[in-house]
């Protein structure tokens, strides 16, 4: 009988390879020859189960990254001389690299939040303050949030519907960067559609690469009239694949016999394990709440040093003001098991 | 025994799937995990390899799509402000919606061809009148190419050097889309090295999707000092993929034992068994030298019609000037057959 | 009596100064405060003027360049991810250095014309090729023409209303490049109204600056629910002057009592003085009907270093095919005379 | 003997009309005909003036708005892919609707301040921290500041060295928005040079516009090398005025003899008589030094009323962090004098 390895990169959910149940399609989509550029049967397939598991019409839109999937969403929702609000902490305002800006040419308005989490009038302030300087102020068109934050963080329905109702009252589109989309439905034990166009999410970035796909994420628009605008800047932007049926088979079947929510539960449980083991350790303090598979810990220097030195990986991380210990990020992945948790928590003791 | 069935579908090179050696490579790419965005030792071999592969340093930037690569090259080489040359058929100009001026804001400035090759002179006269007409014309930066052409015309490494010289004399750098960059290698006889930076190729795009790869490019840079601008761009375009090891394994697999040469020799074999078998049928005109993988024909409407109703498939093409026949274009895949060539000259000739 | 001296340079309107009455429309628009960006009494005065001479509501934004107009106009017109076919020769192609592509971020797509006007007819087909290429071309979404050309030649209404219905039937809008509009309608004797809106245009650049103006454009839409995103456009460009006063006081006198129809006569005299004078000498050809204020003739070597060597200056221009001769062009300023033409004429002849 | 009405309107700058002295020189500078596009005298005269007020070499660019100077500026010192910091209540970040974006495809990163100037360390933090996240994050590659701010503060020499040092240490470029250039200028009593190049200044803006001209801003740049990268971005946004004779008369009469501080001597005048006379009413507090020509003053509502009842024009204006009474922002112009400042002081009294 062989011990498996103790996993110690917690660095990022990246980090992980593919799911064996993904990358099973990928083989079986290779049988044969298709038409290029998703006139192809797996493409099909996918928007079939996707308007299933969704229960709504909807335009779906395959590419192989989070980022392209945000900046072609924003691109459709917002003109060049328009202004997106996000978080401040959003993926799209931090970790993009201006790529919601190139392709749409707006402006991203950061708002601050303590956890990640737009709350409602925030929209409505800064709508005003726009309005009042006319031309000079860039034309606020959309909100964008993520689901779950970059805090860990994660908006029930009720929450997703006040922002939403803001900003349809206030003429604006609400998007939702769903790069960890499964770990906020695990979470939330809700519908996809509970989530997002029941309360009122205008598109979705649909993420599947940080859940187990090679690279997948798909462009959920609940407009459909959107799909022809989407395709065309999908196209300019180079994320049409020739070979379309690759990417259509990845997130088939990512949502085929629930393999999205089985692993971001997972995931999710093996980050709650971290919780409670790490809670109580004196000097440490989990900051946020830890709802999907992340945890931001103010942690005395010595045991981040012992971890390390242990070969734990994961990163060092902005504190939040008023924090004056060092914080830590520290992710599961889809593909940990609770012995990984516990390993992590043993070596922060030792 | 088994009859394998004989493949119909002529259309493009896209519709083929992943060549078994890549895709074993992806697989086996799976195991364990590994830092994300490139840091990782599959594109640390690939580097190794590509290196070794061209003779000399470079920067090797993984993309998914070769309008990603096209589009991201020629933004290192042209401002906002500025032009760049190419034969008005170029695949960057005609079929890439936008993409190479999206990321560059350059003006693609289109050359008349009769065979999609460039010839010594139009740029100079090009460039000549442009400075004639100062800041009110774009600012000439560059010369692309494509090796093969859309005509599936192929340029000797002098032709290249011509080129090449002519436009470092006028301060222009030279790019070439090799989208199918292995045909043209397998008809020349020649190394990587001779039709690209040997002969003045200042960046290429190494396309390896349309010949075996699920979903590979690679941007070549031959003065490496440009990795940094690249990386960037791939970036804020959304190309930079978090799980990079599985686009550099596939680019690994597809130049590890000349698999690459191997693929394309035969679809070039193929597509000549195509052309001795069709250039002879009455009507049957053999528009362009068949020096790659594709055929473009001036055919009777009659065996056009006969050939679809007998399930080929194949795109009808603009004629060039003075053809008044209806033209086709036919494609060989990289996983041909010699006998699906006879197949559909067989299906022509009934 | 004082003896006027001729005036000798004929290469651009642009060599020529401000029209007294718009001089002093900007004097004594001096007088006092006013609110700024638009808000003040010259600019209301310039709407209700521009309302009566177009006869219809509208959105009327001064700007002080046509490369302005013609970029922020056709930005309004198209998404970065389209196309806007114009003649080759066209201004907005060849003279504005990108400006178009730049705001709009669309691509020009150039239609071969042999005197700088379109015909019904290529549009279709050009947008039936676009379409069976899919995503892959740029979505094609309006038509530019210049009114008068750059050959000097001018579209009647008959001839815009062909273009418009095509257009329109297409899904496309018309945008009318009127850098030297007064003088087309000079010419046609037909009402403002008559070649625009009339005729089917959905946007026009009115030139002023060619004909008398400091420097004075405006962006007029006849679809006045255009005004907010011409607004913001206009703003994002660097475009909207604070003192907005001067820019409309100028347009304002420029069409008071037909200032700019004086105007434009008078240039379009001299060219038509210097067509009947130059027509008949040995060896020269006028290229293109004079009906503007623009000529473009074939002419002998020794003419040409003969009239240069007198003191008279005009541009080499590119020579249509077809002629071997080299090619001038003559530009008749708005304030010239038409002992002008004749100095032109006596010294083309010594 | 007339009485002169006093003058009620202190909303901006730009409610003032043009200075005597610039208005003569346009009406100086119609007299006949000269080239095009900057090739003729007064562009020729204006660049040996500007160098001969900052002592050195440069480059000129007139252009007609102050967001235009900004942006096409910046857009020469940042690539796509990077970014510029600015104080978040820098005119670029909150008053230009994206146009530095728009013309550089850079984002802006807005940091904090108390009174609208950076300080030394603020930039080299937040640049480590965007090294530290690599790609993801977009590369910096300039600072932007105005002078004065947009809270009507102003840096002196040793501030401004400190803050080039400390950019160039970091290979990051600086940029001055002089919008009210003249202004600092006149309150620092150095030369142009003290407080631009000398003090380690890349590029300027220059502005001209709220302090009499019509609408003159100069784009300078004190490495020449730069002024065919601008001259083509100029041109491209659509900002080369064909007649440049009447951008750059403009701003020759602006620095003959010192109109341009005298202009701005006499503005910062009327606000210190307004600050003394203001400061010490009952519950109004001047909220930033008055340095150049704007206060802004936290007033009780009852004072703000009877201002605005008395005929009074200023505008409302964001309250900083801690002050709970209404702010207004009172700006005085080129061309008032001590007894408008008096008017108003009295009109707040009574």
């Amino acid at each position: 009988m062989t011990t498996r390895t103790l996993r110690k990169d917690f660095s990022s959910d990246n980090i992980a390879g593919i799911d064996p149940s993904i990358l099973a399609s990928l083989v079986a989509a290779n049988a044969g020859t298709v038409h290029s550029y998703g006139a192809d049967p797996y493409t099909e397939r996918l928007h079939q189960q996707m308007h299933a598991l969704f229960e709504c019409p909807m335009a779906v839109l395959p590419v192989a990254t989070g980022t392209a999937a945000n900046a072609i969403a924003l691109a459709t929702l917002a003109k060049p001389y328009q202004g997106v609000y996000c978080p401040s902490t959003g993926h799209v305002n931090t970790d993009e690299c201006g790529a919601p800006e190139f392709y749409s040419g707006c402006k991203l308005l950061a708002l601050p939040t303590p956890d990640g989490k737009l709350i409602p009038g925030q929209v409505s302030a800064a709508v005003a303050f726009a309005h009042a300087m006319g031309v000079h102020h860039v034309d606020p068109a959309a909100v964008t949030i993520s689901q779950a934050t970059e805090w860990g963080t994660i908006y029930t329905p009720p929450e997703v519907r006040a922002l939403a109702d803001e900003a349809h009252g206030l003429g604006l589109k609400l998007h939702m960067d769903g790069a960890r989309f499964a770990n906020a439905v695990a979470h939330l034990g809700c519908t996809a559609a509970d989530i997002t166009w029941k309360s009122g999410v205008d598109l979705l970035s649909f993420g599947a690469t940080k859940n187990g796909a090679l690279a997948a994420e798909a462009i959920v628009a609940f407009d459909p009239t959107l799909a022809r605008d989407l395709e065309f800047r999908r196209k300019r932007g180079g994320h049409l694949w020739s070979k379309m049926r690759f990417l259509s088979a990845q997130l088939s079947a990512y949502i085929t016999d629930e393999r999205w929510l089985h692993n971001a539960r997972n995931a999710n449980a093996v980050a709650a394990r971290l919780t409670t083991g790490l809670a109580t350790l004196p000097g440490v303090t989990v900051l946020m709440p830890v709802e999907a598979n992340e945890l931001f810990l103010a942690m005395p220097a010595a045991i981040i040093a012992r971890l390390r030195s242990a070969g734990y990986e994961f990163y060092d991380w902005p504190a939040p003001d008023n924090v004056s210990e060092p914080v830590i990020r520290v992710v599961a992945a889809y593909d940990m098991q609770l012995a990984d948790a516990d390993g992590f928590i043993s070596a922060a003791l030792t």
